[in-house]
């Protein structure tokens, strides 16, 4: 018998769609990079939406991007939701009120979001 | 005749996908924020890898992930390349030295770099 030949094991790399499971009852943040002054997070809604009424108010400024999914996000300042496809990404100024109108139900939408100093 | 109904058109976001066509001789790269200290760009390789014997070697930190396609990521401080595909990142330290191996030929490569202060 010979010894089996130990595999080259790579090093697996992180993954932004590991864990992104069918549906969730809650939004799922997670933290993939934390520096002063920037943060880059995961997000991954499936039907959610910001509360009514709700407007997200930052003092930082977002760059995000969606990339499966689709939602519609609102400014206060327009009159009109943009719609996101995946690719689809926004630069959003400090302070520049928005809202989630809308996710896609019938799968996950991932966002990757950079907070930073704007 | 009834005149027609003005639809109302969304504003038409940026799209990380677009212009990624089949295959290209170069590797094209376009900057999609620019701020002091941060900068967010778009790579599409198609086969493309960094010349023999050559390292990066950045005065910046960089977070990258790959979108579409798939590619190999070598650091000097490593045996093996590490293999990267839809939705892998990294981050890179500054001066940690790297090189791309190798990227897919029959598909484009696309990535997301996050440049920042490390």
């Amino acid at each position: 018998m010979t010894a089996a030949v130990p595999l080259e094991v790579g090093l697996v790399p992180d993954n932004l769609f590991a864990a992104v499971t069918a549906a969730s009852a809650e939004e799922r943040l997670t933290e993939l990079l934390s520096r002063p002054g920037l943060r880059i997070e995961k997000i991954v809604s499936t039907g959610q939406a910001s509360p009514v009424g709700f407007w997200y108010d930052q003092p930082q400024a977002e760059w995000v991007v969606v990339l499966r999914g689709q939602a519609r996000l609102r400014f206060e300042d327009e009159a009109q939701a943009r719609v996101l496809a995946p690719g689809d990404y926004v630069d959003i100024a400090p302070h520049r009120r928005h809202r989630v109108d809308w996710t896609a139900t019938d799968e996950p939408t991932v966002w990757l979001a950079v907070h930073y100093r704007g």
